[in-house]
């Protein structure tokens, strides 16, 4: 494995990781809650990250823009053979998001935006004559701190990467808060102006491709023993609403046998999830939400409802297990005297991460395994459960994904972590997936 | 079986038991929610009935006021042997409820309250002077309709009765509704003094008994095909709040062997309490409550809660299968990684008919049965599973009861009923229950 990065002594990558850890430490303590950590889109401390992430940005050598959906842009020209600025080359934009879930962790999403910075810094170089800097690179870089990844205050995720994809919906503006703000109001409060709205937008001309690093969300890599995966594909994901019928009856004078209880139907109903998905190992069900109506301590509920996420690699294979819940569900309720009855509310095919970018991840990460301790063949190839920026951004052009190490899969939690050494491994990684896609291009 | 009501013909009987069906659809109409059945504590509509069964009461030559509590009160004094009024004697206490759970039903305490009224009506007599009427007995009637049974505003049941049997709590003033209006609050507006509730409170020695009518709430009489029965007992009850605790994760990321997953550990605790209760003939326990949190589609949760309301005839039983409930528990989560705890919010002991009060509906009933057709050896026996206001009653005279046939059980909902024949046997048998208590009286 040759690179121009072997040049690039150790220590100058560890201090790198240093500081993504303590800018995750820094970016941690910009909270709209003491004590735990909560970034929503739109708020006062998304315009103080995106001030401090602008303030980086610069600080490697980029020009800096927030767009018209609050996302925070730097761009870095090429340096062409002679060691000049060119400005109108497309850009390979590296990133991930830094709005948060509530009560979140200080790594997901965060930590990309950081690790990208860091990239930029390995491969700037003076130009010619010394006044500005740039990549050395048949491409110019973006780094790009997305605005709404979680959809925390809104209820619908991904907005930034949707504006950037030039996918977004002039209905999502009517989009309330908790507190019935709307996601139009909250623009205007923030700065921004709804009528530019689709400026955001990229042309597929303008990108080469999208990269991102992000912890993986889950335990798989922590099990193997490896620091860093190749994503294959983002999550298809189907959610439903289910909505189980029966009858209210006093809770004192129903005997069993009269009873058509919606809760315990629906409590059939999630322990079915579980057993049905348990049983197929490619696909992972959730009940997140239960609950039972009139919901009197002294009533037998005469409905209840539940959420159900379904998420597998393949859309067919999720598919088919949402037939058999629906099978199962069917005689559970037929048993029971209960209707019931799905609303699909959420469906994404998968988004599988384009091969070129793919290779490009896993020649990134070879760089990056001992030799002698570690098998340079098979870095782990693994797909995303959990959502992405991608699934937005693929609308536009192509994704690569780099996943993390992520202690015990813990995530959207306080004690969500990844350690330095990997973030260390994680920078070299995306920088040598930069070089060789720069490689790649150079040979098409 | 001889009394002074065989000489009362079938027709005044049934038309009286027309009239409790009539008033039952007049009362039905005063509602807070047009199109469904909703009356609570201190509301227009509790004001709006109480006026109606004052000008009801006073119909029947009852003298009539609302005490410190909100409850209507209806008097009819004693006649003395020579005909005159005497108004320093005990009173027999009969009547019900008449507020309401959300989305009632019509007769739900109702209709025990209008059929009080009828049996004054079948009782009174003139007094010598032809001036005023009273009731050839040796004790006054006073007819009841308590302001709250249900609990449904204020979460706490029975505050009517509580305040007639002198039990009231004082911190109860303090009760929110779910607008944030205090017990205390609504009363005033109501027109209330709440410094004069204790005046509300009755003393042993001014009561003969509390006798009441009821539809069953439950199937019991409706399969064994019989109109009236005598209540032995008020179930015995304990409510739980159950809290399950296992760790919120990704839905996405976290595989089913690192789950804690609450909602699934709630799940099962739900479906124990029933096939528990199922093997317990005696013991009926239901869950009416059950929450997931953080209750979001894409989290696994890391708690629930749900309620737990256990009944049974006896209180060593309930508790035995309580027990039982625990062990169970403790087995389910043990096995997902979860932790559980039980708040217990009520408890109350079974309370006991009064034998003499019993007999006296037990003969009350037989004079209803026709010796050709039925067997007038016995009326059918059954506790109450569903609370009343005979449980505070309870402590501060004896309680009588006598159950309505219940067409399919259904109560606490719109479909609730009971027939006018049934009615007008119920109204027979009260009648004679108490003939019967005032002929034990005269003999003691």
């Amino acid at each position: 494995m040759t690179s121009a990065l072997l040049s690039v002594d150790g220590e100058r990558i560890a201090a790198a990781a240093r500081r993504v850890m303590a800018r995750c430490d820094e970016l941690a303590r910009v909270t709209a809650t003491p004590g735990a950590i909560e970034r929503v889109y739109l708020s006062a401390e998304h315009a103080r990250v995106n001030r401090l992430a602008a303030e980086w940005m610069r600080e490697v050598g980029m020009a800096t823009h927030q767009d018209a959906a609050g996302n925070q842009v730097g761009r870095i020209e090429r340096l062409t053979p002679a060691g000049s600025i060119d400005r109108d080359g497309p850009a390979l934009m590296i990133g991930s998001h830094l709005d948060t879930v509530p009560d979140a962790g200080r790594f997901d999403g965060i930590v990309g935006v950081l690790m990208a910075l860091e990239v930029v810094r390995l491969l700037r170089r003076p130009d010619a004559a010394g006044e500005a800097s740039g990549v050395d690179l048949p491409f110019a870089i973006e780094v790009i701190a997305f605005s709404d990844e979680e959809g925390t205050r809104f209820g619908k995720a991904l907005l930034g990467s949707s504006a950037v994809a030039g996918t977004w919906h002039d209905d999502w503006w009517d989009l309330e808060d908790e507190s019935g703000t709307t996601l139009r109001e909250a623009a205007r409060e923030f700065g921004l102006d709804t009528g530019r709205i689709g400026e955001a937008a990229r042309r597929p001309e303008e990108l080469v491709g999208y990269l991102e690093a992000h912890i993986e969300q889950g335990p798989e890599l922590d099990r193997r023993g490896e620091a860093l995966a190749v994503v294959s594909s983002i999550a298809s994901a189907r959610r439903f609403q289910l909505i189980v019928e029966g009858e209210a009856a006093h809770a004192g004078g129903t005997p069993y046998d009269m009873r058509r209880d919606a809760l315990l139907g629906a409590s059939e109903a999630a322990l079915a999830v579980e057993r049905i998905c348990r049983a197929e190992h490619h696909i992972i069900g959730t009940v997140g939400q239960l609950e039972a109506y009139p919901g009197a301590v002294n009533v037998v509920p005469g409905e209840a409802h539940l959420s159900l996420d379904l998420r597998g690699e393949f859309d067919g294979e999720r598919d088919r297990v949402w037939q058999q819940i629906e099978r199962d569900l069917d005689a559970i309720m037929g048993r029971r005297g209960l209707r019931w009855r799905a609303r699909e509310v959420h469906s994404a095919p998968a988004v599988f991460c384009e091969p070129l970018l793919q290779d490009a991840v896993r020649t990134g990460i070879r760089s990056t395994l001992d030799p002698l301790r570690e098998s340079a063949d098979d870095p782990a190839v693994i797909f995303s459960r959990a959502g992405h920026d991608g699934m937005a951004i693929g609308a536009v052009t192509g994704v690569g994904m780099l996943f993390l190490r992520n202690p015990d899969g813990i995530s959207h939690h306080p004690d969500e972590a990844v350690s330095g050494a990997d973030v260390a491994r994680g920078i070299q990684a995306l920088a040598e997936t930069v070089l060789q896609l720069a490689a790649d291009r150079r040979a098409a």
